[in-house]
């Protein structure tokens, strides 16, 4: 059994936007007793991300330790077409990921108590963001 | 066809621990012929990776890593509610990562001959896990 | 329905290969019309990511950010048997994750525009590199 489904969102520049919601909305449309769901976002700038969903301090200081994993505007980058945070969001997309898989069990997702899944904007400004959903199981 | 099984693993702080065999166990108990086998940590402190299963100096080596892409207490945190360990924790666990996915063939994890599959530890003192392995295939 | 075949890459030392067209061959072959592709290097010094396909100085730049993230010989590193890359390749797949998992759609892979998959080498020397991809879904 396989369930697919897509929705957008607005960002508003760097930051992070909980769609556990929108992902679990999804997955009860599936009707999946047992599977997983997997989240995806359509773009090379921009991460899915499982973290903390108690404390926003986290995501804050995650932006924080972002800034040193890859610096905006680092006077070695080749690539800045589109401004100092161009590359910046690029490699940050790919220390953190384009998406993430959770499992499904009693047709609801088996997230921890505090795991909250996260779009994580890297783009300074503000962009509309693709995620799809797509639930397998049975 | 799908599988899910679960379980739990006690660490002694900081560190890393196989659960190639546990994941092992529950891919066998599955009987799937081909498909993929899910393997997803329900907490925001810990990581799933798949890394060299022959030097464990290679382990030591990520750990002392780790600690130069997400501090221990650095001063520009605001979340340290449980410890200087705390939001470094968080942070390493998105940059490793939550789950691995590990392809199944013949009833069997397809894993090169030098992957092994282990829970990363992010907290300095021990801790429970609960890992949920989801086998989806046919 | 479930498809899975492997294919491999000669590299020729650090840097990135396409291999999206490699993936949508098997997708294409596996018929699917809805469901994910799991694309999953069977190694632990290289890894599986995606990128932006658009300007190559993309990924000239994420090895730039790579050399810090993990730098050559490193003289914390315990593991340095096969070389000065050894651990750095090592830590870089563990970063970047060893697998991607991507939507299928309509018999194709659901990418954004500017997405491309890219088998990301690690080691310094040419290596030949093993891919799994499992296609799952209906």
């Amino acid at each position: 059994m396989t369930h697919q489904d897509a929705f957008e969102i607005a960002t508003r520049g760097r930051g992070t936007i909980d769609i556990t919601p929108d992902v679990a909305r999804i997955v009860r449309a599936a009707n999946t007793t047992q599977g997983v769901a997997h989240v995806f976002a359509q773009h090379t700038s921009c991460a899915v991300i499982i973290t903390e969903n108690a404390d926003a301090a986290v995501r804050r200081d995650l932006e924080t330790l972002a800034r040193r994993w890859a610096p905006d505007g680092d006077p070695a980058y080749r690539h800045n077409t589109e401004g100092d945070d161009d590359m910046a969001a690029h490699a940050r997309s790919v220390i953190a990921g384009s998406s993430v898989t959770v499992p499904v069990g009693e047709g609801r997702l088996l997230l921890g108590t505090w795991q909250g899944i996260y779009l994580w904007e890297h783009r300074a400004h503000a962009q509309t963001r693709r995620i799809v959903v797509t639930v397998i199981g049975e």
